[in-house]
């Protein structure tokens, strides 16, 4: 019994100490787990870190009204007017800070002036009808400038514009002060709006700007070069495990995965072409660079990585088709991988240097990538096949039809290209070629391939996704 | 001279005159544009139009504290946080309302906890001491909770919530005023922020409801409805524009392009699961409906839109396979794309009725696609192509091989379906194919095809995009 009695305390206690003895280390633990997810996320943009340093930076900064006595005098409660701009407009970009500045400060002023309106013409209709006709006027303009917000056109670019402007109107119309303190609740607001957000865009841009238009101009062409990289790879891989078996190395194989990330990037594309049309000129970039353009060949890169991700289908799978069929079309679709891949890396690097040379070599690669289907259609139309089942022959002929198509888009993707280098006045080093002839008198496009003799077929001959692809972006 | 003279201010005349006799026409002209565009707005949705109202409602009725003298006497200035808080926090669904009222409170009441202890701290350091100390601390929380937000799953759920913990926390440690002017200042803005945020969810609640979970449901189970058009149609309009020519009517095919929006409405979807999950119960939807299942369903979706993208392409294009060819797998895909459409069509209305009778026709129209998959198999095995050039066999190869890719992508949709109506408790007529077996006994599985003896093949022989399109699921 004494035994018992004594052990039971014992195992609570051996119990609880255990517990207390790991909690230290589950803390520990999670600790370090934390870190290395905040150490990830400021590694895979250091930017971040700079941006919540800004942040912290401009509100410091803004709070000095507060402490500093003339200003707060000056000011007083409406002082913290400036510290809520500066929390709700400072965004990671120029051009979305820009953009939430302008629409804040311009809503600001004309909400204001209307507000002060509506108030002083409700108070001129005596003390029952002064709230009535108050609520009124809020009623309407919050329920218009609510439904206004719903156009897509203008969600884009004015919605905090018109949400900051059903805020002022019912502030300043509301309030229940006399005429003259009202138009002083207005112009105080005015200005420590105004304050505020100068704070912001001076930092924004003064301290390690981020620019929208900068992300925009990488993402587009990392898409590309992420598209180019599977192509390159995938004449290789696709033979290979026929060659090899599955000894496909995972670690190699991860590039040909990059891709996805170009499937999915349309509404990121999106909301950075309308930040940056807010932004000064930049760098490279003026005030009206074409970002628009950017937006197409984001689009039809995105039809490629469609078709990217159909062949990704054939190339994970265990079931191969016949070797001696593939073996057949191995040149060929290789040459036609590579090529496009080339292409669409060439492209990419012209978009990062803004230089007009690199999409000359990508017009090669198209034309050699032509000619690979050309022999492709040749070999098909030979009679080499009829000793083979159907079957077999299938997934083959899927993967050079989606080849071709990927041919096409890549064609496509050099003329937007070529139109975003003309609009944009990238740098030719060979003046000539930019000048003399226009693109439709190139190999590379589509309607004059009697310029090109070695190039006979048109590639839309076999498959049309590509010309397709193209109606959906007009559409 | 004198008529030149007397004509030239005639002549300067009629033109003012005429541009102004044609202005009220310009401007009816643009007003009626206007117009329009607002009604079709309204018409699309003409919930648009009810939250523009309810907006009006809740600002009208809060503004009442300007007006309403107790009311005001007690609050004073802070009024103006209620007015704020319904402009911010008043978003169109339920959830999203809810979310962002649960988020501003709650993030009000730490913060202001939190900015309470920071300035008493600061206060007792003395003069020089105090302004040194609060910046130091607003620095620090700013850039901390500017860095968080960085955090994708926070990002997500508690952005907003960060944003006023930043403002609260600011507002309070840093103005100016004694100990117990602050807390009072800190508990008149959480009580003005609870009474707007109420006001807010009340009214959103109670007059014309806009639940994000119903819309996600609406929208998961209407695009699974437009692929299923667009299958339906797709096996028609393929072979007869080969019998007909050109003679595809406009008007009719426009149903078939409807499946366009499913390939971009990933992050609308996301979003509202973000809103849903923040939703009371209501209607046929518990308070933890499985929401994350719909977003599987609508992956699995976007991979089978993807494909039907590529055979689109096969359809809108002028160049076509030989007649000889086409009509010899005419019936097998034409079944092909027939019965998958009518599994996708009858899913949808399983999700839309929330009832598990149709999943088990879809098994059924399932079952029927992929024996025609069978059949497509020994028709391409047997030697009815020989005498065929393969150039002309490529298109409609690549045809077969895609229908064959969707009715996978079917199969797997059914898969997620059947797991969401588990999950979810869909009314289920026929209770003894729920209960009594699970779903893997089923002629519809994948692993399962020796119970279904009329099914032999595994249709992932051909091919293996839709098992790939799983994996990058999981991934």
């Amino acid at each position: 019994m004494e035994i018992i009695s004594h052990e039971k305390p014992l195992g609570l206690f051996a119990r609880m100490w255990l517990y207390l003895k790991s909690l230290p280390e589950k803390l520990k633990a999670k600790v370090v787990e934390v870190v290395n997810k905040v150490i990830k996320l400021g590694k895979d943009d250091p930017r971040r870190i700079t941006h919540s340093i800004k942040v912290g930076l401009a509100l410091t900064m803004v709070s000095i009204f507060y402490y500093y006595q003339p200003l707060y005098d000056n000011f007083g409660v409406s002082a913290m007017w400036a510290v809520m701009t500066v929390v709700v407009v400072f965004e990671f970009s120029v051009g979305a800070t820009l953009g939430k500045g302008l629409n804040r400060g311009l809503a600001t002023l004309v909400a204001g002036g209307l507000g002060v309106g509506a108030h002083h013409l409700a108070s001129l209709s005596g003390e029952i009808g002064e709230p009535i006709l108050l609520g009124f006027f809020v009623f309407i303009q919050a329920a218009a400038s609510t439904f206004i917000r719903f156009f897509p056109t203008i969600k884009a670019r004015y919605d905090y514009g018109l949400l900051i402007f059903i805020l002022t109107f019912s502030l300043i119309s509301v309030s229940g002060f006399r005429d003259d303190e009202i138009l002083e609740l207005a112009h105080k607001r005015l200005s420590t709006v105004i304050i505020g957000g100068s704070a912001c865009i001076i930092i924004s841009i003064l301290i390690c700007p981020v620019w929208a238009g900068q992300d925009l101009h990488n993402l587009i062409a990392t898409n590309l070069e992420k598209l180019g990289k599977f192509l390159e790879g995938f004449g290789n891989e696709y033979f290979k495990t026929l060659e090899d078996g599955e000894s496909s190395n995972k670690d190699e194989k991860s590039f040909m995965q990059e891709y996805k990330s170009a499937l999915n990037s349309k509404s990121s594309e999106e909301s950075l072409a309308n930040f940056a049309r807010w932004e000064p000129g930049h760098g490279r970039f003026q005030f009206r660079h074409p970002w628009q353009r950017y937006l197409k060949i984001g689009n039809l890169t995105r039809q490629c990585a469609y078709r990217i991700d159909a062949l990704n289908g054939y190339l994970n799978t265990e079931i191969q088709a016949a070797p001696e069929i593939k073996s057949k079309i191995q040149e060929a679709c290789t040459e036609m991988s590579l090529e496009s891949g080339r292409a669409l890396k060439e492209l990419a690097l012209a978009i990062k240097k803004t230089s007009q040379q690199p999409i000359t070599s990508a017009d090669t690669h198209i034309k050699n990538a032509k000619s690979a289907a050309k022999n492709l259609n040749t070999l098909l139309k030979s009679g080499i096949w009829e000793d083979c089942d159907l079957l077999t022959v299938v997934p083959v002929a899927t993967v050079a039809s989606l080849l071709i198509d990927v041919v096409n888009c890549t064609e496509k993707v050099a003329e937007s290209a070529y139109e975003l280098a003309s609009a944009a006045n990238f740098e030719s080093i060979d003046s000539a070629i930019s000048t003399e002839k226009p693109r439709s008198g190139q190999c590379g496009a589509e309607k004059s391939n009697a310029d090109c003799p070695h190039v006979v077929i048109t590639v839309s001959e076999l498959t049309p996704a590509a010309a397709m692809a193209d109606r959906s972006l007009k559409a």
